[in-house]
């Protein structure tokens, strides 16, 4: 089993650079996967109310426990606070309702999913809640800014809910403007990064401001095909590229395992999603080998500024163009 | 001389779709390029205190309105507030300061130019102030948030120091938090636009959020040659690819000016610099003509997402990745 290295986060706790993510797990697998994963040397789990099924990880993450395989205080658990929960009187409140499904009494990491405030919806109405005030088609913009959020977000780490708190999906000037009023700044920044994405000003923000960078969708437009996004099914895929498959086969690797490794080699946190054990395996052995200099740069070059998490690119709205 | 097109700002007032962009004017001629510019139809001039050339430009004015040419109601002078001056307590007198540069006692349109707050450094130090706070290369953080310095614009407004308000370089996120804030949303956004940038998403937002967008540098990497970017050295000249070649013979007109009517028919305003009377006439005479929807997409289509004006460009620092 890889030993996986951790990240020093500001906040002074240490974060396993590599991760499960937890998007698009099925509720009837997920406690299997994440069982499988502790097994397999998982410990960050990277998880959000939006992805539904904080519940059936968390059966995953008990059962490794009472087995006996693993402590609650090795194991790394994020989650995040969904758009409807912006409004200040509201993120305790959900945080303990997202502690409670987990059955943990802590979360490693909470992070702000993304840079938008919705109007509240009740957890008795729709949990979760997801994009639309009607659950269909009306978006409903809250007034909350992102200065109130962050002081909330602030008070769970004395409150003991959150031991690290970050940001999600946060632009450059929207991350400065928090850096000027936190009390307690961000840890960390989780964002879309590929080879099509390399954000590289980004990144040299956050290593000025000592943020530690998780990558999400690693492998570029893989993630996005089952959406239809035109961009994503016209591109050639990354792990098919001639660049990638030619350093995966000097190395003696999975072309998976290339992108993987370009992120951990440039300082990111990574938290590729898989839900069979082989995958699983491959994707946590991507810190003991080195791609040469020469082959990051040749990865980076693939740079496109392609973004495929873009809300507005999943539903017809005219509000919702965050990252432009 | 053609007549130029008004844009409706939310604010209720009417501002001129082509104007004239003041950076880079220099001092010894700013007045006659000004008074020039005025006597070819010019009524928009867009400033700035970072410019250092706004007594000059405002001594052309006072020419112009002088000799009868023009009055001041019928112009539209912009200006904006410079990084060192983000603290709430330094808006007003430096917008005063600025006012009394140009010789008149009110702005059409004050920005705040860039979403970056720097120390203050008093005007009897150094003015303009530049961005390093000795002037040379400390650059020195001010704590002052964005939405501090937005209320302390809005108090332009009832002052009647300025009669509208926006802001410029801002991107999608910041300005999507300063509208929860806003009790006066801001009426522009000015932002880099050109073919190798297109914006698109950022365009969409602020279509439907009701800003008008005003683009600088419209020409791309033209503007920037002279600070020996290596990506703007380069890239293709805009003006000899040959898209912008072919549909400016198409229509008999100049390659400048096609780059400028794709952006006034994109619906933006544009501020094209320069300082010869014909070329002045030529850059006014750009809402006569009518490309084509395939033209403007074909133009479009040469979008590298390429950005020029990224601070962090002109000088070594770790601390403004503001485009990130």
């Amino acid at each position: 089993m890889v030993a996986v290295p951790n990240i020093k986060l500001s906040s002074g706790y240490d974060m396993p650079q590599v991760g499960l993510g937890l998007w698009k797990v099925e509720n009837e697998i997920a406690p299997n996967v994440v069982y499988d994963a502790i097994k397999a040397g998982y410990r960050l789990f990277d998880g959000a109310c939006d992805y539904g099924n904080e519940v059936e990880c968390g059966q995953g993450v008990a059962r490794a426990i009472k087995e006996g395989i693993v402590k609650r205080e090795e194991l790394f658990i994020v989650s995040k606070l969904w758009n409807t929960f912006h409004d200040a009187e509201r993120v305790e409140p959900i945080v303990r309702k997202q502690l409670a499904d987990w059955g943990v009494d802590y979360f490693d990491l909470y992070l702000i999913h993304f840079p938008i405030a919705l109007e509240y919806v009740d957890p008795s109405v729709r949990y979760p809640p997801s994009w639309f005030y009607d659950g269909e088609k009306e978006i409903r913009p809250s007034k909350a800014t992102i200065q109130s959020t962050w002081q909330a977000m602030e008070a769970l780490v004395p409150a003991g809910l959150a031991r690290s708190i970050g940001v999600s999906n946060f632009q450059a000037q929207l991350l400065y403007d928090v850096l000027r009023y936190a009390k307690i700044r961000p840890a960390t920044l989780q964002v879309e990064h590929h080879p099509y994405l390399v954000q590289q000003e980004l990144l040299n923000l956050c290593k000025a401001e000592g943020i530690a960078v998780t990558a999400y969708s690693s492998f570029g437009p893989a993630s996005f095909q089952e959406f239809n996004m035109e961009h994503a099914t016209k591109l050639t895929p990354l792990m098919e590229t001639e660049a990638i498959k030619s350093i995966a086969a000097k190395h003696g690797k999975a072309t998976s395992q290339v992108l993987l490794r370009w992120a951990t080699q440039r300082g990111l946190a990574i938290i590729p999603k898989s839900t069979r054990v082989d995958y699983l395996e491959a994707n946590l052995a991507v810190t003991d080998f080195d791609l040469t200099d020469d082959e990051i740069a040749q990865i980076s070059s693939l740079n496109k500024g392609i973004r495929f998490n873009q809300p507005s690119n999943y539903f017809p709205t005219e509000l919702l163009w965050i990252f432009g």
